[in-house]
């Protein structure tokens, strides 16, 4: 069946690896009898900052509550309309990709700015005017999948789970679990190409090759077992139970294992890098 | 002796809680009889995207190429003027902190796009034009002390060890370790306010005075204890000697602990809640 993907795009210039991962995604998406919608945040000019002029009919002008402005706005329709606008693509689009390089471990701040002002309260969180009820795989944007996909400039070395920068899954956990399935998405495991700049035309054909794999899979992958906060592992919705990962603390607690008790990663990213195609 | 210290301020509203612990830093400073100075990233209009516009003397018009753009800019003086001037503040700066509203766990884009831009190649990576030879611990920013303070909507028990969001240190990893420290900076344990839409009047007093403290100690306590890239732990510069942290995986194998093999958190953020004041 036809579906509608979105896919949002943080690079400026189209003969980027960046953009060649987004023109083979919209070929493949759209091979597939897809449609196939593009934010190209830079070509689009996208306002990055979050600000009080996003907030069209002010609830109180003599202060700048994110959390209020963004309440009322999103509930009464009058956002700026470029937001409005990104809402009105996610509301159709049954899986979002987003493809960036990674900058300083995270996204470039366009990026991050589609998230801080298209994420609105009511919407992304504060689901239905209830406080935190409805996070954690509940919420506005529940039943669409989410696919990131960055391209790294240093060695997947420096990723693995005693390497220097720190897990990639770790270092993404802010946006996949913290953004995306906070708000109720099915959240894919990360898409990475490791090493830009060693990318050679051999193995630059095998990256694009996976890559396609992942599109073809778009519907049909297993997403990262975050834990939701409605399914039993939260009974107080803040902490987990003692009972559900005993002993583990940090970011990776919120995953399931394949085997619980594992204390490896189990965020389960195929992983393509330079490294491991020579 | 007098020291000239850098704040970078993220919030548009004067009369905001950020706003306030700005001030109350700028006053406890200059009390100190040292010499403050304030990027205030909204009323500067600050520029939060970093594209092709930023290299005023391109190196190769045919692509964007931002490590390699942004070397050339940097090491020929062609950078646009905005960017070389926060980088003549950091140059001054003894000492840079960090205030804004934790946005999706991470800071607003308008900050981000601080560090996307000022956190040149030759500066604060790729320092010396030797790689990654200098990373974690030593490079362009080194002997400057950073401190993160961020204020926090949600209540803290979501980010204890076993909270639903993480702690927030590792969620801040990206941030702390990731550029702060890879450029050489001494980071400071993060300073953070839980639950600000209920601080109430007798509260807020306690944490505004614990704010202050922890500014006149801004030169006096120890820093988070990450471990340097070239001080023996990493023999290949990549990945954890097998001899230390044994068995520890992911971002919090890279901080010393008080006792080797705890598995604990170990940045020893002293944490300022509504919850704990009350």
């Amino acid at each position: 069946m036809s579906k509608t993907i979105l896919i949002v795009h943080a690079h400026p210039d189209p003969s980027a690896l960046n953009s060649a991962l987004k023109d083979v995604a919209v070929e493949q998406l759209q091979a597939l009898g897809h449609r196939v919608l593009v934010s190209d945040l830079y070509a689009m000019g996208w306002k990055a900052v979050f600000d009080e002029h996003d907030f069209l009919d002010r609830k109180d002008v003599s202060r700048v509550s994110f959390v209020d402005e963004s309440g009322h706005a999103y509930a009464t329709g009058t956002q700026a309309p470029d937001i409005a606008a990104e809402q009105e693509k996610l509301a159709m689009a049954d899986a979002v990709i987003f493809q960036f390089p990674l900058w300083w471990f995270g996204a470039p701040a366009i990026l991050k700015g589609w998230i801080d002002r298209v994420f609105a309260y009511g919407l992304a969180y504060g689901y239905q005017g209830a406080g935190n009820t409805y996070r954690y795989g509940e919420g506005g944007l529940a039943g669409k999948i989410a696919l990131v996909s960055t391209t790294v400039g240093g060695p997947a070395i420096d990723y693995r789970p005693r390497g220097i920068n720190g897990p990639l899954d770790e270092l993404l956990f802010p946006l996949t679990h913290g953004a995306l399935f906070f708000a109720g998405m099915t959240v894919l495991p990360t898409h990475a190409v490791y090493e830009v700049g060693r990318l050679r035309e051999g193995s630059a054909a095998d990256m694009f090759e996976h890559w396609r794999g992942r599109i073809r899979r778009l519907f049909l992958d297993d997403p990262i077992s975050f834990r939701k906060q409605n399914g039993g592992d939260y009974p107080d919705r803040h902490v987990l139970h003692d009972a559900v990962a005993p002993g583990r603390i940090g970011l990776t607690a919120h995953v399931a294992s394949t085997e619980e008790g594992d204390r490896e990663p189990i965020f389960a990213s195929p992983r393509v890098s330079a490294e491991q195609r020579t």
